[in-house]
């Protein structure tokens, strides 16, 4: 797995580029900052899909994706293998003029972090920027309104701090005859971008930059090639270097390839309020713009419901958390994958695949994804399939007809349609209930009815209650 | 410098307690996770006092104090020297039941702090915990009235995967015999309670825990003392793994000594809402809690302009922040505070002294402290006091007259008065301009007043505004 950060966005973007566009299908994962922002959030099995946007809307609005993960694969048939290649990228949003950015954290979200290995140094030092769409023409505009001067007075206290130490050390150089170069650990783009300009158009001195320096010379080199590639738009280095990780996102979506991921609903919603617009009031809206982003996602979580349903006792995993449908299918589940194709790394894998990094989490789930897809695979075409080489064709089309159905928590019958309405829920009806028995309290309520699943009890009046369950059957 | 986390607390606290105890005066300083919420935050020369604190209220409430320095200065009057002991601690807030805790950052204080090599990932591994009172009270009664029932009803979902795996490993450990220790690695001290009782009460298993871990032992050791010094109170342990800073806070307002501090309004705004309670509505009543934690305050900025009122241009800092004040009081300023008393750390220091690291900024704090009070004194008693050594309750009694009045930004003649009723103000009127001649804009008008320090202009009608500025006389 490629760890992906700033100061080596650059180079490796040729190769994620060219692995997303020759990929058959590409997975992803997030980590977050957070996803509740209430006290207590708890979904009901009372919600329709139109609350659930809504609370989730509300709660993660504060959030942000700090790591994202991205696998691509490429079938080789001659192999019976799809070769993968994984990246794992820190997100930082760097500070921008005219916008005070923030990050909030939930606490627990941290210490889930920090247990799972989360670089924080790598994060805060190293991390990638992005920009979604307002962002992005709030910045381009003012960059092409803007005068130095104006830029100048949007400055951040602490950025005017930095930037007088950087003058007066500049000076003090300037007014010293000895020596020729200077280099300063400029690293915001913003200050960078007011020190090009100054430097150069008042002082004639010329100014070379990368993500960690900055460099200072008193004679101006040469070579015209050099002069001239150091004169790139000042203005459009300043705002890629915003941009890159929207860059990736960009590039995912206009690929138009398979996205798939594990439980994929909240990637969804951040995605598209962090690297598009923040997320619409309306839930239809939501669901549009992302089938017009991505037309072709597939939710592992939603397939591993589905697989079951249909392999019943056949299939045992005990949950289908990623994790735990990963180690299935690496260990009592080869006997029922038998002949499925081999997920192989497109280099040596020094680091351990661990779970909750997102590079690796997207890795598992396309690992699933191909063994539960080659499942499908089995039934449709008969067993004899085991015994020769499934194609890619044959592995797409038996899970087609669930392209787009994204899972939804707390629900193994519910689940959202992205590419048209929603389905009719076929979740038992709400039980109206009473108690007459001054001896039986909810406690007791929710236990008589725990056999059918899930239990959500919501009081209306005086011992009266509405309750309801996730399944018609009683659970074995 | 002593580094204070949460796993060397305990060891360190009487170290802590003595030197506070024995101190003269004390310095504190912060370091904040952010001070400003909304887009551009900007005080105007139009500002009560009042307006002052409720925008600063309504601006600090998300952010928190992640780093907090304390250095005790004891006067040692045969050897002319302050001893000083400096505590830098990291604070993290752990997740705590029935409250969603949550961290806000601003970009622009994460980069300030990396640049100034706080460590992130002590911060956050090892991060001491607080309460402020109300949180406090909200545990206790948690504690109090829950059973197990009730605790494991509020783990956050990450708490209770972690919870499983945990107890998953422990039935394994159970059911195999050979094995009779086993150590895992629970930070979590919610986790570490609930395990305590579970395995003591209903599995006969011994448990013991540190920071870091828990052990878990099939056979209770023999030692009584072992095992009473185990039985303590788990609810007490539980509450006081959450009160460690909250213990240094109770430790600082209750020694009554003098607390010094640079600029130290902020400080003193996180200090209440983080370890004592949420910051009111009323500035007075902020004042007066403040004044009844902490009744003696010194504000070494606020000194800062009172001495160079007094010194005119034999004081010639350029400005008065305390890296530059304490890089005057090494230099230049030297001459000038000639036999004042020299401040000697009460240890090695392998460390080097930084700025922006709260537990240094805190000494640098007392020892500007330290050379500005002597310089009151040399005022005060005459010249001839440079022959002799001064006493501690002559440098104290030069300065009392500016106790408890704190500066506030962007003026050099308002500030708060902690103990009784704010200054009235001196500075100029406001001025009402009608720009008459169309040539002359905002920009114009604020350069013809700049000479008379900061300008604010207020527009109120068409070519109509008001304007403050900061003196009555041109600055030269």
């Amino acid at each position: 797995m490629q760890e992906v950060v700033d100061s080596n966005f650059d180079a490796l973007y040729p190769q994620i580029e060219n692995a997303v566009n020759n990929a058959n299908f590409i997975t992803i994962d997030a980590e977050f900052s957070g996803i509740y922002s209430e006290e207590h959030l708890k979904h009901s099995l009372f919600d329709s899909l139109n609350d659930r946007y809504k609370t989730l809307k509300k709660n993660i609005q504060q959030f942000t994706i700090v790591q994202f993960g991205i696998a691509t694969f490429h079938h080789v048939p001659s192999e019976n293998v799809y070769k993968t290649e994984c990246f794992n990228f820190y997100l930082f949003p760097k500070s921008i003029p005219l916008k005070n950015r923030k990050i909030s954290w939930q606490v627990t979200s941290l210490n889930f972090l920090c247990k799972h290995n989360f670089d924080f140094n790598k994060f805060l030092n190293d991390g990638i920027c992005y920009l979604n769409e307002p962002d992005e023409k709030l910045l381009k505009d003012y960059l092409t309104q803007g005068d130095l001067a104006n830029i100048l007075e949007h400055l951040s206290f602490e950025e005017e701090v930095e930037l007088n130490e950087y003058k007066n050390q500049l000076s003090e150089w300037m007014a010293r005859s000895e020596q020729t170069t200077l280099k300063l650990p400029v690293i915001n783009p913003v200050l960078q971008y007011i020190l090009h300009k100054d430097l150069r158009n008042n002082y004639n001195i010329w100014t070379i930059s990368d993500t960690k320096s900055m460099s200072f010379l008193k004679t101006i080199p040469d070579t015209q090639e050099y002069v001239s590639k150091q004169e790139n738009n000042l203005e459009e280095i300043l705002l890629n270097s915003f941009m890159r990780f929207s860059k990736i996102f960009k590039l995912l979506s206009s690929s138009k390839k398979f996205i798939v991921g594990h439980n994929v609903l909240l990637d969804l919603m951040f995605i598209h309020q962090q690297f598009y617009k923040p997320l619409p009031d309306s839930y239809t809206e939501f669901k549009n713009n992302i089938h017009t982003l991505f037309p072709k996602i597939y939710d592992t979580k939603f397939l591993s419901f589905k697989l079951r349903n249909l392999y019943k006792t056949e299939v045992n995993w005990k949950q289908n958390s990623l994790n735990i449908l990963y180690e299935y299918f690496t260990t009592t589940g080869r006997v029922l994958s038998f002949n499925s194709p081999n997920i192989v790394l497109n280099e040596e894998c020094s680091n351990q695949k661990s779970y909750h990094s997102a590079g690796w989490d997207a890795y598992f789930a396309g690992c699933i994804f191909v063994k539960m897809a080659h499942l499908f695979c089995v039934k449709k075409f008969g067993t004899g399939l085991e015994e020769r080489i499934v194609t890619h064709s044959e592995l797409m089309s038996s899970v087609k007809k669930f392209v787009n159905s994204i899972n939804i928590a707390r629900s193994n019958e519910m689940y959202m349609q992205f590419d048209g309405e929603d389905p009719i829920f076929s979740r038992p009806e709400w039980l109206h209930v009473k108690l007459n028995s001054p001896s039986i309290d909810i406690k007791e309520l929710i236990n008589k009815f725990s056999s059918f699943g899930t239990v959500d009890v919501m009081p209306f009046a005086h011992r009266c209650f509405l309750v309801a369950v996730t399944n018609h059957n009683r659970l074995v």
